[in-house]
């Protein structure tokens, strides 16, 4: 009997075929993580030369020496806009935005926050919402923690917001959600205005529930389309839950991925928290970086006129992997992915059981994906369904070998499963 | 009748004019921080222009992009001699040695230590020795995490070891000790070599006892002689307890206290635990300012060469300090001072009760300086009688002048307290 799914799965002898002659190319391939190529870097090639001998902040500040907490005001004005939190409530600090998720949470393991009872060391039980798929860092950093995970599905507005609103009113032990509010890691979903209307203003039982919100795609337009999201935490302070939200973002794909500038943002009161407890822990932080950053970038304006030039290099890899995988897994049962207008993946989802058999097809040809799960909390995706392309990183000519790989493991590994 | 003492008091009256001359002069000075002055930042103005387009390390990491927690190699070959950590157990990381030494208890808050049974905000108490007069940044860190503190009298060669030594093989509650080895904050003491292989081998009641080895000023000499110090780590790992140390350092006063780079160093086990939980936090650190770092120094002799630099502008106003405050302060009753042979601080004991009357005098009079109580745990000095003199900010003639204005203060408060 031949079923309609039949008919859309790939001849196995003929996958075979095409995935030994892919072996045969001997590539050595990574569509792993979201690093920026090095022509991406060169764009910003100017930092390595600046302050070029400057050291004086605009209020005079000798950028050189300890202190200065908060982070240099012109750096923090030009990004204000972008992460939407006043430029008074907004902290430039290191060269990750990680460090201060995790830092952030830290300071929450060991200290009550506004609004809290006590540390969450000293609760019985600490619970984040993770939407799914999503960034397999935030999950490792709750691991680390301790805190345990709890999923939530994603739509293409963001979260489901039914399911998330009745957990987080139902259960104090709820504290958190990860949010990657615009061109999501790594669905390229941006957060519908309800869906942001919905977490600033939705009641939870939590006293000290807090929105991590990472948005640290604000800027990563891949269309002339610049996605604007509704801004979280003026909504939620008009709500009266001000102090609900984290706000994260940082250079590291707009400048260089690993001597940028990170960005922390919060209510007031938030912030002054956040402040005690950083200044027991540092001096400041390195604000001749910051002054190299706001030289170069110059104002608002020219870090949209910076990411034009990132875009220039990125969509034309983002295009040959929609092209190719269209080309090639158009039409076949259970296979879609997605076409983000920003950020830096795509979503490869295959049918159940069938991502990892792909991820390690992929390996044993050269080309290096991200393990299958990896978007899921503790690295199980239930499904087993969800790939994670990353094409930022290598050569267009790479790019288009790479995905024509992955595509041809995605046929062979659901026709093995067929067979 | 007149006591000996009383011979060397100084007389009210004359102290108050001279203070009250002071007080017109309508001086502002700041003798508070070991902050390095700008001439000595001047020192590395070529680091504002490097890398200089270079972004590729010795082994052709692209220092831009994400990754190398560890650091840069180069730059830890440079180090690793004057920390005394084998270059392959040093980390080479951010902006700051405090955040290094403030993390680290973070990670042994949350996650077992190499040694320990459980985590030590699962401990009913969590004790580190403070020898005092010590860093007052040790100690808020402490405070921060809710480590208690015990004080430990310093000797003219280290922490007295009869005293640690008894504290710790009894109470496994100790789980540590603040070590700032060579140029101790704020004494200027140099361990003497027995001290070193005391720590290294005394028996502890906590198997996950360690030592915090802030080895913050080991090229910060003031004199010709470059004081050594006995190597803790391989001393430590001789005796068959490797885990217990933690070295710290920085460049924080060799090149730019903002924008330099801190050290961690360790045994192998600990370093792969440090390495594991850090990266949960980060993506790494900013190599580009390795880079920056050792395309700079160059060598460890560049590292002794640049520190002859700072010697230069140092030693002269350390020198302005001891002479001033013999001029003024020789032979009174209880009052003495360090002549340190490095770091940045100058000890002025006085006699007890004094101090605090003495730094709220020099405020008045425009001079601030650190805070009494600042040198012991929680900020209280029992005999409220340490200040500590921080000369490195201030040009030479203002060193001069406040001196003699905290002089002047010394002895109306020693004169008020005799009336």
């Amino acid at each position: 009997m031949t079923s309609p799914a039949d008919l859309a799965r790939p001849d196995l002898d003929a996958a075979r075929t095409a995935y030994e002659q892919l072996k045969d190319l001997g590539m050595k391939l990574d569509l792993t993580r979201g690093k920026p190529s090095a022509q991406q870097l060169d764009l910003a090639s100017e930092l390595l030369t600046l302050p070029a001998g400057e050291y004086r902040a605009a209020d005079g500040t000798d950028t050189r020496n300890y202190g200065g907490l908060q982070g240099l005001k012109e750096l923090r004005e030009i990004f204000a806009p972008f992460l939407q939190v006043p430029v008074e409530q907004l902290v430039a600090f290191g060269n990750g935005s990680l460090e201060l998720m995790h830092d952030t949470l830290v300071h929450a393991m060991l200290s009550p926050l506004p609004g809290g009872e006590r540390r969450w060391v000293d609760e019985e039980r600490v619970v984040f919402l993770c939407p799914v798929p999503g960034y397999d860092r935030h999950f490792s950093v709750c691991e680390r923690l301790g805190i345990e995970m709890v999923t939530v599905p994603m739509t293409d507005d963001g979260p489901d917001m039914e399911v998330v609103e009745q957990l987080v009113v139902s259960d104090p032990a709820i504290k958190g959600i990860w949010c990657v509010p615009k061109y999501s890691n790594p669905t390229g979903v941006v957060y519908s205005d309800e869906v942001v209307r919905r977490l600033a203003t939705m009641p939870t039982a939590a006293g000290d529930f807090r929105i991590m919100w990472d948005n640290a795609y604000t800027v990563h337009h891949l269309t002339e389309t610049e996605h604007e999201i509704a801004d979280l935490l003026a909504l939620a302070t008009e709500a009266g839950n001000a102090d609900r939200v984290f706000v994260f973002g940082s250079t590291s794909k707009i400048t260089l991925a690993g001597a940028g500038v990170a960005f922390f943002g919060a209510s007031q009161r938030n912030l002054e928290w956040w402040l005690a407890l950083t200044a027991k822990r540092t001096i400041g932080p390195d604000k001749v970086n910051h002054l190299r950053h706001a030289e170069f970038l110059g104002s608002p304006d020219g870090v949209r006129a910076h990411m034009a030039k990132h875009r220039e290099i990125l969509a034309p890899k983002f295009a040959a992997v929609e092209r190719i995988l269209s080309e090639e897994l158009s039409g076949i049962e259970g296979v879609s992915w997605t076409r983000p207008e920003g950020g830096y993946f795509v979503t490869l989802t295959v049918p159940p059981g069938i991502a990892s058999a792909t991820v390690a097809l992929a390996k044993e040809a050269g080309v290096v994906l991200t393990p299958a799960g990896a978007t899921h909390p503790y690295g199980r995706d239930p499904d087993d369904a969800v790939i994670r392309l990353a094409p930022s990183f290598p050569v267009l000519d790479e790019v288009e070998k790479a995905t024509r790989g992955v595509a041809t493991c995605v046929k062979l590994a659901i026709a093995r499963q067929g067979a």
